[in-house]
């Protein structure tokens, strides 16, 4: 021990900490056998054990088992960690051995050191303030931890809600705008059908809507919550007035409908409630990928690509080619939603590798679940900001395509029969004719009907074009 | 042409068929351009087709483009395909280019083909009715072939959630029997605390129902079809009237409450519905296997592991071991979880690749989706009934182990102390001592209330042991 | 027992057995007990339990614990097997539990019966040949097993790696025949500069050259084998002296280099050839998509998209949309690269699972390795056949694409700097003017200095066009 | 601009910058547009493009294009990248649209304002040294970016190699020290055969030998660089001689034998190297989970598991269960690996989703390379010092379980057959008497004859036991 240290001792020996370092030696320990990723917990995942610590103290007490002097002490040191002041003592690895019994080792230890304080004592005087024996009193890592997960990946469902419900409403609004842009609609990358962009923006618009409901959904489930499960969720030193208590307080502490799970045991081993979560964002993850390939594609060019729409330029592109402008807000889009789906990879085999009682893989699960959260919320945030509120439509490009494809013999097929309709299909590719040039010119349809069966807009809608012509009228 | 083919042509050119075949040039083409899997079509999507083109034929009819003689044909020719007579002509391959055209084609020339047998004209004279013209009228495959997988899903769901519904039956009743066996808790496989093994059962029991909630929500969206999109979902070419009756139809005939999506070009170019279905049955797989890995250490040995349950013998494990009986009804689960959860890999990239109008990856997708329910559904049953259904408990060898455990000291730590206990502990594990011997030595607490204390169902329920002893009373 | 049956015996009980069937008790239980998939063993792995089963008789023989007239009979037995006769008779599911042990016993109770037909007995008198005593002798299902799923794989290993130098040695033709194919570079699918058609296909030849070295090193990993290794790897009734002789005459009957393990524990309880196997596949698949990616784009329109290759046409590209022709041999290339990828997951997690001294999902594992094999062969073949040597270059089109690019004006970077040349790029771009005309009418470079810093094929190559102005020449 | 900024200007407007910034408006650009996931770039990658910028000023210089005190000052403050001194001023996000040119943008003003400085000049007088005429002559980030990460990937390689090579040596000495510790092996988690402690750590030894070369193998190929590629790999603005001189001097620097790729368009669009490079390390992740895993089987317990062996006790493992230790170490190898499998898959789309002359999913890919890379290694490291090396056997009852195991019958089996043996096998299960006390009631073998055939240590060898009385001796 110098000045700058003190010694603290468990059954293993004993090991200098900072002084001024409100973590103790399990925290120690664990950095030692740790030094993993070098990534610290995830703030949120700080601020949910903050509110665990401070419920679980007020419920001891409550039920008074805690005295009321060290429960105070302990609830005010919590409201500090929820604040966020005591970030910089929350050191272990993000991905560490012991299924996050170091994570709450190390809220223990910071909870209890700035307790100590304020009560007059210092750092180290666990006499005064147990980690263990009070400030983790009643509790385990084993309903602590779960239950600090729900609560950050709640926090952080909100911003990705709102991030997702912005853009839906900026497709909407693109929707509505494009509504009367008429392009060539393409299926295989090859010439199909006209189709209007604004059904396009509709079709992202309706993907995400869905996925908002597929993530809500799954974020509903994370109020189910297994304090008082303690080691293996039988409640084994938890008292049933204490289990109501701390449930109803972290409610009351976050304004969030927190219920206790109806079967302990199960809350407290199994983790699907992860692996749902994760599963909802891997398909939102997949459909902003597509959004975000379309938009590329659809964007391609300017002069050598298909060249529909404009992104907005965000940066130079490159460092050779100059005046080049890339589709930078989709492709970190696409990169967004590759990490996602390697993310949730991990969380399905982290999940599946549950034995009897716990899953012990739960920090490697909550690092790549918390991840997922933040980069799909900022991502989000700024595609919808910096790409797709900017897009503009090159409409006389998109008509002349429709104009020049061959696809559109589509709706003279009612009229001739899909094998005459091929016939003519084939000379307009190979002669490089117009469908409309040789349907005329061989006496098929007249100019008149054929008007009537090629207009554009209406190609874009449900119906046989010039119907009363099948039915004789 | 011999006499045992017969020659059909398109704008490609000829080809030979056999004379028997209800198929046609385009599946012969097909045949030859994708000799991959070696696997046809799923029977279930078979059957599909033949709901599908059924229903088609009746509304366009009922509209008043198909004659209605030849509707009736085709009608009747698809309820053969419903019915099984015409699977063998079902002859494409699994995993096949072209988003499933190859699929609807061959359901189009058998139907064809049949129909024109039935109005009493040879395979081939598609001037009686065309595949394309009469079949496919008002049809594309991209809204024929959705439709298709839904129906298929649907119809597997069914057998799935019967058997997902059983197997929870099954473990009700074993957490019912197993009620009182009293077992050790394991976390990270080292002794923790005691539990019941109807509780073990009974958090299996309640995984598994949210696991059938998570299919029950995912089949719900397949009710959504999308019939009248046509080819990119504008409806090009289908009536109004035809996209009601045929919806309508299909649900008449399946007594199933199909409905028209809301937004057909939406419904035609998002598989999100599909990876919503994979991620719910991947979950399920995850969970599943978990299952099968707990029976698999709890019931090994018999000898040299943990012995708590014996799983019924199915088959001699060893072809050089005599006597030797593995659990092999729990690997087929794992592997099957395995499998499935591979296939949703192989479903998510498919779905990510859609572009633009359409996801032409839709076969690879729909064969593992459909393989994912047959799997699941037939591993599920033999796993309850071969397994699940027979395990014993070895009730002695479970109580003897909670008895010379040192976890239970946990329940003394309300009394001690974190830091007493944790001597008391390494002092048992050091001398093989017995936790309660070294309590009453030491004088820390009496017989009488280690009895309290040490009860071991006591110990598997919410509460402090001799909770009195800490108030005073 | 009737007179199609006849009974058999085993100490859980006894089965009817269908009386022509040359399987016996265990492989009936398996049947029973996994209707998993309704897939058969590949025939490549039946094939390969032939070849084990006739080196272990004919090294038994030898070593002379087995009696030279039995040894015999399962040698011609094992034969018949290599030579598909008995192909019928092997009906346990792909998909098993018990690491093989169905497979083997099934190739067991096969042999030993035909092999006491061919001794003159009747079906079911093991006392004449005994499945495990006779027929697997000195064998466990933990070495036959793995030596077959490397003989397997080396024989179907074989197709893939000719299927993948033909497609080499096309893409080589395609690289020389494009080889003045002047064309627009596109990264970020956006306009880049100038690049030979040639190279694009010398690229993907190089990098399928790397995949073929890596098949082939994986590949070379299967020639070590286990055989002997017995139940876990130590050799328990296998004599060394026979442990030599079934691998030499393994290699003598295939003319293939086997040779024994170094360590027989490792090499029975380790998996690792076959991830490094697959992994091998799952690139090369990844590497196959990213082509079929390419050639899609290349080839889409043909009149709304980039339209600078064709395919050969295949078949009908809709039902719906007559003329249309689809890239279908890509999609199918695309499809199966998702299917390999999935399997490479499914046999990461089975490879994962292994414990101890065995992997005892190695069923699964094998039936995707198999799988990935065949359909990578299958599909490379008709990919090359069918979409490669035909494809065919718009080279106007392509020259013209160059022509009318900004991107070309990276050439002129090292004359003026990046900074001028980016504001050059922006005129043209905002004023539709090409980067010649308003380097000539600024009066930044002349006519003929344009000539030779643009020429297109120059840009192609390494070097500053037109360096001499640069250094004053 | 106040005192604290300076203004820099592009083609889209101007950006304030910090006063002290080293980066320019590109770099704040960057930042603004991807608020990704809070991480910088890798240090090693930083450093690495030191490396790159340094090399090519000299190769420029040498070939007299770039003024030789500019290439001075760029060189001197590339060295500075180097050396880790401007670490801070990369501050771009590791997940970036645009294949990295915000990385490449970001080291290009960096050291253009650096070398500013050294020049005498103030930051922002890109007129004196441009980040993209000088510090980028004659590059792209289309190689300047690919180059650097094979640079980081072989910094960090050869730490992983290091620490895997120690983990080898340390295995190899435990396999020498259980050499003669005889246990039960397991198979199927059931009782199978004895085996020798030792085999089974020689058997991890081998298994991560071939990793260790699979690795060495992949980073091999990394040797290959593609300087000189510029945009697209055609080498359009960068001389042969440069190209030769920039290789070489890179060589040089890093006294590592880089070579010029052999077609540098397939090297600058072809992500395999990487991919392959993952793929080494996920089978190596795969072999380390199942290590773990094995170690955490048979050190469970203590009183409850199989308690062969004991790991080094790391940290409390427990919050609430006092003396619970728990196999962290173990954990966390577990964890990393899921990290690493789930980095493999990220990289694998990103790779898969290369389109024509460019991969522009780089940023993720090598985000998630360079981790697996820095995790793996941490975790070797601290999983052999704190785990492997303190493991220590409990040698009496690894034997005690030998003894009383029933599977040692299977070395009975060649002197009684297979059947005769299953049925003594069942009646040791059923009467719990030992197979030996069986043998000799039943009058099958003598005392003498176990005695031989029993011999635990013989059972681990190859050989039948006794076989001289098969042979009649």
């Amino acid at each position: 021990m110098t000045e700058h240290t003190r010694v603290e001792r468990d059954l293993m020996g004993e090991k200098e900490i900072p002084a001024d370092a409100y973590y103790g030696i399990q925290t120690v320990r664990a950095k030692e056998n740790f030094p993993i990723t070098g990534y610290p917990p995830h703030v949120e995942l700080i601020r949910a054990f903050g509110f665990v610590k401070k419920a679980a103290a007020r419920a001891n007490s409550h039920v008074g088992v805690l005295n009321k002097d060290i429960a105070g002490a302990i609830m005010n040191a919590a409201q500090e960690v929820i604040d966020g002041k005591l970030n910089d003592h929350f050191i272990v690895d993000s991905i560490q051995g012991g299924a996050g019994t170091s994570f709450n080792m190390n809220a223990n230890e910071v909870i209890a050191n700035r307790a100590i304080e304020l009560l007059g004592g210092k750092k180290g005087e666990y006499i005064k303030v147990s980690p263990n024996t009070h400030v983790n009193m009643a509790q385990s890592t084993n309903d602590t931890f779960p239950t600090a997960i729900h609560i950050a990946c709640l926090n952080l469902s909100q911003g990705l809600i709102t991030a997702l419900n912005e853009l839906i409403e900026t497709l909407k609004s693109k929707e509505q705008e494009f509504d009367n842009v008429i392009k060539m609609g393409r299926t295989h990358l090859q010439d199909a059908v006209p189709i209007r962009l604004g059904q396009e923006f509709g079709s992202y618009r309706r993907m995400l809507s869905r996925d908002l409901k597929r993530i809500q959904n799954s974020v509903d489930h994370l109020y189910e919550i297994n304090m008082g499960a303690t080691a293996v969720g039988t409640g084994l030193n938890a008292m049933p007035e204490y289990i109501t208590k701390v449930t109803e307080y972290l409610a009351e502490d976050m304004n969030m409908p927190f219920h206790s799970a109806e079967d302990l045991v199960d809350a407290t081993q199994n983790t699907d409630a992860y692996t749902q979560l994760s599963g909802a964002m891997k398909i939102l993850a997949i459909n902003m990928s597509k959004i975000a390939n379309d938009l590329r594609l659809m964007s391609s060019g300017p002069r050598t690509g298909f060249n529909e729409i404009n992104l907005p330029p965000r940066q130079a592109g490159s460092s050779i080619m100059p005046g080049k402008v890339n589709p930078v807000m989709c492709e970190v889009i696409n990169q967004i939603s590759f990490q996602v789906i390697g993310n949730d990879h991990t969380i399905s085999l982290a999940s599946e590798a549950g034995q009897l009682e716990l899953n012990v893989m739960e920090p490697v699960l909550v690092f790549n679940l918390l991840q997922s959260f933040s980069i799909l919320q900022n991502g989000i945030s700024v595609f919808r900001e910096y790409a797709v509120e900017g897009i503009t439509a090159n409409v006389e490009r998109c008509r002349e395509m429709v104009e020049t494809s061959v696809g559109i013999i589509t709706a003279i097929n009612p009229h001739v029969g899909y094998e005459t309709a091929a016939r003519i299909a084939k000379e307009a590719i190979t002669t490089n004719m117009s469908v409309r040039e040789i349907c005329i010119e061989r006496g098929i349809l007249t100019r008149e009907e054929l008007d009537k069966i090629l207009d554009p807009k209406e190609m874009t809608k449900p119906g046989i074009a010039a119907s009363e012509l099948l039915f004789g009228e």
